[in-house]
């Protein structure tokens, strides 16, 4: 049976989604639980990445296993193996091919940035302190030149293979709410931190130190240098993932 | 000079407000950096005990000082020698004679409750999380009884020394918003653990373990026997302490 698990979680206290050596990790961890609840060693196919300290509200991933337990009881026996800051909030039965992974044909991410004089104590977990004034509609207007098919190896950081740097942006939109600034994207796929620099490119134009106009041009030069900086992982959330 | 200072924070890693001998706590971490800062010892005086793992969104506190910084440069001075979750957001000079705790006339909290079948990876430090299904239309109708003045001794926790138990709640309003169920209580005053415990039996009356009708006679009973559970202290925030 391929059994298909929706997550949330909280990046704080991980090291990314992915297993590694140095430090704990969220497919770790869910793999643990897993295999707790099903007596079987699995493999825990994630729908992508995730950086240390970037959060999840619902995390696709899936594994096969002979274990008889009805799908709907999964997130019972799992919440009960996995520490407070992941939770199972959803399991069903997959086709058999299905990969969590390589099924996955859109992504949507949320980036939040908190921007006032004095930080959150709460909200220094889930967004980016941007003490200076942004002005989110210079925010809004550079936004639109990343629409559409562009390769983006100029908001890509190095350290990952890929076939191609060519990705689509389907939307962009940058909204404040009191001193809460959202940057919300939805594309085919995202190269290694490219939402993080996206969002540090729109705050260099909400901060003054970019103009809006040049954008289209930043983006064509595929010049990394030309970009923002890498937002901090902190304020980043993976919002959804699209299958066919 | 008098330093009234306002005060943020997540109270999950926090062993509560006062200095104790197991543990860091919020006072002795502000009493820290604020001696950091002035170069002085300082008495540290806050509006009242919270406990591990509350939070406060408007904690005040004061202290004297013969240091010459201009009152509103203590917000910036402070941030920098505190860690990221506790955040001082305002200072001022205050009157020769205000003490945080013997001014405070009033104090409001809100307590939070998350009412659906799965946890959250985020609110589990900021939410009571209640799977079964809790009636707010009978919450908010037992809420009532506890309005004005009354002994609340059958709603404390014992280990702490008071003149009276008698206390005074302006207002107690129970309110839904999707899965979120917040009780938000304003008195002249709370006895140890009162809030939780108030929350906790308002909670056992959205069950339909206990009749709103009853409550006024809980009340007058005097008897913690009577009472709810005392609510997780995760659930709690301060959010405003109010000066004549």
């Amino acid at each position: 049976m391929n059994i298909k698990l929706n997550l949330q979680y909280d990046g704080t206290e991980y090291h990314g989604w992915q297993i590694q050596k140095n430090g704990v990790t969220v497919q770790e961890t869910v793999k643990n639980a897993v295999e707790k609840v099903t007596g079987e060693n699995v493999t825990l196919i994630g729908c992508g990445r995730t950086d240390a300290g970037v959060h999840a509200e619902n995390y696709i991933c899936n594994f096969h296993t002979s274990a008889s337990i009805p799908p709907d009881k999964y997130p019972y026996a799992l919440n009960a193996a996995l520490p407070s800051d992941i939770v199972c909030f959803g399991a069903c039965e997959a086709q058999d091919d299905f990969d969590a992974a390589r099924s996955a044909v859109k992504k949507r991410y949320v980036y939040r940035i908190l921007n006032r004089e004095f930080p959150d104590a709460i909200l220094c977990r889930y967004a980016w302190h941007c003490r200076h004034s942004l002005d989110t509609e210079k925010m809004h207007e550079a936004a639109a030149a990343f629409l559409g098919e562009h390769d983006f190896i100029g908001f890509a950081s190095s350290g990952f293979s890929v076939k191609t740097t060519v990705r689509e942006i389907y939307s962009l939109d940058v909204t404040r709410k009191d001193d809460l600034i959202t940057v919300d994207i939805t594309g085919n796929g995202f190269l290694y931190n490219m939402v993080r620099i996206i969002t540090g490119t729109l705050v260099s134009v909400g901060g003054g130190k970019l103009d809006p106009a040049d954008m289209a041009d930043i983006i064509a030069s595929r010049d990394r240098e030309r970009a923002g900086i890498t937002a901090p992982a902190k304020g980043l959330c993976l919002k959804e993932v699209y299958y066919r």
